[in-house]
């Protein structure tokens, strides 16, 4: 399986010599037939977006949500880069939109490495013609391109959903402490059901919500966080809400990869939290548990420090009332009205000692919940991050 | 000098044994008459308020901001300690105010250490007369106010401004890196100035933004953050202005002391935004860099990676225009209009292996300024906080 198993698609992969080891740095997915298919892309809210964002962006609202294909470049994020940056993402559309033979416009670009570096061009424009034509159905085609799009991740990311009548595959890239200084994550789906740009939009803003935006590795949001889908309607029109479903399983299904190969850590935990005043309140308390550098250093000691979660519950900017508090590890509850309770430590200490650790808490005051997931604070993402070199 | 110099106030030190170390866990600063002398204090925002917190804003509620002493116990934050939390520390209250001859309103009181575990109420029960009768004016009392705050400080932290006709004296403990799990700060204060709750609560909350919530160890609010200004008026009536100054002078210095404390940390970091749309924007963004995991990394690896401030910057939820964006490090320009300049990399590693890093950003919108004060992130933190034990 592979980005290109649903039908309708084609994919590359090549090295052009962005990445001084030699390993692949461009990717292509695109049509196979040039159309100019429905797309959705979600993009960073970073106000400093990468020039391919703001290219990207400007492609997506000429077309409508249309576009025969996407290129990747890794190695560097060409962000920070000025008006030289978008010229050369630009560019870089140009080149591929001549080989498709489409317009530059159907042709989106996204880029992931170091910040504030011009991308380097040269072998870049003398890759993309190469990457062009190298572009292919099967699995062989679609694994380069999930190669290509990575950076210090230690493998590929890739995904597929089959259900009846149609399929979701993706790949993906990254997350912040995968990255020393590439704290890009990138995600590319394909579908073979057809499905319109507005309804396409929804599907994917509703995945990427409890996905990708439902984990945080270090909380820092990136200058070129970008996630396309393409739909190229080869299974005909299906049920949308099999599809929104099919969607959110290939997009939980990578983010969980990305968590898992989280360079230097080995314990991802979940911050569940119920009983919140809204949906919205409840992401917000869990996302402050997920990012608190103190209970991130908890799960890296595996010791089941609750008082730092209530803290940070109470620090989220949400309704809460410390008398209702409920904390629990594993489904094994510690605190219960805001007061440490009698409980089994052993299996808490049994669950921490687990590679996903989850802790349930309740906020006692309506009926909104909320998942983020979180990653340990260990030495691993110091060592990744101190320096660029 | 010492807490005590102010006129009309004495202070004391005692091991009640609620730290195993037998270290000094109990404090006392009262005025030397039981007067209760115009009081204004600042406390955590943190809803998981600690039962201190709540039975200390209950009191100068009731006061309308007179107090005749501050009681402090450290080793144990009375924190998700419940109905019995707020019992135990209105006890430790009326213990005191029997002492001090005083209504139980009149005596505020703070708690530091570890959360979720009740007060061991025992000794500090039979702390607090010893504790009461040990009050005397002079420095060795106040040092031993000054210790008894403590928990993992590497040692006291106090300070004394002299203006003409009065002065104003603190003593302070913590910031989260120095504590494991014990992230409290808490500053008391003294002035022989005579001036009224009103604009004592004025010139206390002004000095507490530019000093202790200008900077940020790691982005956690604790559940029992406290400061508390106590005027004697002894000096006489004086300049309002000169007070603020001389209050504000205090703060800032005790900020300093906490920051240059931080376990584990040898750098601390300034960030400086100029250019903001308005202050509270240049302070927001200020904060969003001093608290990114990554640029924490990147001080702790003398990493002058300019692309992660400007990320952070970019998502900080102020307005922001990339394309005129400066950073600088100790005044040297490494970025303007967005994109990277030449600039002398041998100055930057200089200043960068200094322990006090400046990183200077304009945005170039406005007028809006504002300082953080941030600290490293380096395997110290880690080891500091991992486990409880």
């Amino acid at each position: 399986m592979s980005i290109t198993t649903p039908r309708g698609f084609v994919a590359a992969g090549i090295s052009a010599g962005v990445k001084a080891s030699g390993a692949l740095d461009l990717a292509l997915v695109a049509t196979d037939d040039g159309a100019a298919v429905p797309t959705a892309a979600t993009f960073t809210t970073n106000l400093a977006a990468a020039a391919p964002v703001q290219v990207s962006r400007a492609h997506m609202a000429a077309t409508g949500g249309r576009a025969a294909g996407v290129l990747v470049s890794s190695g560097n994020a060409n962000a920070a880069t000025g008006d030289r940056g978008r010229a050369d993402a630009t560019a870089m559309c140009a080149l591929a939109a001549d080989g498709l033979g489409v317009p530059v416009e159907q042709v989106l670009v996204c880029s992931t490495g170091l910040i504030g570096i011009p991308l380097p061009m040269e072998p870049i424009a003398d890759g993309i013609p190469r990457l062009v034509a190298a572009r292919a159905g099967g699995d062989a085609a679609g694994a380069d391109a999930a190669a290509g799009i990575l950076t210090t991740d230690s493998g590929r990311k890739e995904v597929l959903v089959e259900y009846p009548g149609f399929t979701v595959a993706g790949m993906a890239k990254g997350a912040g402490m995968l990255a020393p200084d590439m704290a890009t994550m990138l995600a590319f789906l394909t579908t073979d059901a057809a499905v319109e740009p507005g309804p396409l939009g929804d599907i994917l803003r509703a995945a990427v919500a409890d996905s990708f935006n439902s984990m945080s590795v270090d909380g820092c949001t990136s200058t070129n966080d970008t996630v396309v889908l393409l739909a190229s309607g080869r299974a005909g029109r299906g049920d949308p809400s099999l599809v929104a479903d099919a969607v959110a399983e290939a997009c939980a299904d990578l983010a969980g990869q990305m968590a898992a190969d989280a360079e230097g850590a080995d314990t991802v935990f979940q911050v569940h939290v119920s009983g919140a005043r809204s949906d919205a309140e409840a992401h917000r308390a869990a996302r402050k548990v997920a990012d608190s550098l103190l209970v991130k250093c908890s799960i890296n000691g595996k010791d089941p420090y609750w008082g730092r979660v209530a803290s940070e519950l109470g620090s989220a900017g949400v309704d809460f009332d410390m008398d209702r508090l409920t904390i629990a590890y594993g489904g094994t509850a510690v605190c219960r009205g805001g007061i440490e309770i009698p409980h089994d430590a052993a299996a808490v200490a049994a669950h921490m000692a687990g590679p996903l650790v989850s802790i349930e808490c309740g906020l006692g005051l309506a009926d909104g919940t909320g998942v983020v997931l979180g990653v340990e604070l260990g030495y691993g993402y110091i060592d990744e991050n101190r320096t660029t070199s």
